[in-house]
């Protein structure tokens, strides 16, 4: 079977990110307390980030706003200045948070790329990606990036077509069903799951189990020896 | 002398952005009235998105979070949250503008894309500048599309390789100075300075008069004569 690009997702997959998420969102709970009931605040700040993905995409800068939003909206305008201002510090310091390589990727970037076409296919603010990939020191091991505004199964299509031979002969990497994997496989590839254990809720789906060009593994670790076994 | 790959700006080149921004500037400006002396809020506004730019980029979110900076800081952190939740609507609205050509632009990217390799290269938001080329009705006409971070030197060299024939051998068209033709003349390449009326401050930059790879257009519609002229 002809297997020839390989695609990494970068975030959860390369390196660790919805921790820092999730730690700024501890932080905007620990900030609205004294002026919201703390109850329900996650669903209404997930509620509002699955309403405005479609106008702002995915990344930084939308969490940001949303989470404005949701300051707001819970408090009834009473919210003050100082507290959205220190919302927006937080936001702002995710777009300098340090990049932290999970275990294995640059092995494993590495072992694959003698013998594959790399690829980074990511989401998210365009500025920040660069950012995170500059700072990972992984650049060089890629042959193409592409930051996409979303994961779609004619993304991959593209994408695959352009860097190269089509979907059909790749495999993509990464800890979200909904994103990496399913249109992937979709888009008539393979497609690799990784969890991690932290992932955004809006990025769950159900495993295609069934699906024989669908496959997991527990970290990045096996993925060499799965691939020799497929190719 | 060969040229086979012409790249145009998109923002205020082939279609209205700037005036969207400044409408949305005026309303900022209008619900701020009752909180903060509007005497230097221009200028706030513009120091806080030169202040950001280097962490958000650019784009319609990075300048609805300077517009809420620049609100808690005139108003001493005393704007209400309902005006805040209103500068967030303007920004969102920015988000789904239509979209207006502006003359010849399609006639001229149609007249071109017979003969050159036609790409376009655009700065922003990934998702908004996908949603704005989707609109224009142009996307067909593009070999290539590049939504980039920033346009520096280095971005011209490497696009213009990936998609045509290097720098040297491009021409790009648009309305900055500073983002359009200074960094594709010094790519190798010629640059086309098409100036609109509304261009945003911190796109401002001296012309390179005497390069003998830099021109001047009033508007598009002189564009085939001069690329025949100078091919």
């Amino acid at each position: 079977m002809a297997l020839t690009t390989i695609g990494f997702d970068a975030d959860d997959t390369l390196w660790h990110n919805e921790r820092f998420f999730a730690l700024t969102q501890e932080r905007f709970t620990n900030l609205m307390r004294a002026h919201a009931g703390s109850d329900h605040l996650a669903e209404r700040l997930l509620a509002a980030e699955r309403r405005n993905v479609g106008h702002y995409g995915f990344g930084v800068k939308g969490f940001t706003l949303s989470m404005i939003e949701t300051a707001i909206e819970v408090s009834e305008g009473r919210v003050p200045g100082s507290v959205i201002a220190e919302i927006m510090e937080a936001g702002r310091e995710m777009l300098s948070h340090p990049i932290e390589l999970l275990p294995e990727a640059r092995a494993t970037v590495q072992a694959l790329s003698g013998d594959f076409r790399i690829m980074l296919v990511t989401k998210g603010d365009l500025l920040d990606q660069e950012r995170k990939l500059a700072q990972s020191g992984l650049g060089d091991l890629f042959d193409a990036v592409e930051i996409v505004s979303d994961k779609a199964p004619e993304v991959y299509a593209r994408i695959f077509a352009r860097h190269g031979t089509g979907a059909d002969e790749g495999l993509m990497v990464g800890n979200s069903l909904k994103s990496d994997v399913i249109p992937m496989i979709a888009a008539g590839g393979w497609g690799v799951h990784v969890p991690h254990d932290l992932t955004w809720a809006l990025e769950h789906a159900d495993a295609p189990e069934d699906n024989p060009r669908f496959r997991r593994l527990p970290d990045l670790s096996g993925l060499t020896a799965l691939i020799a076994e497929i190719r």
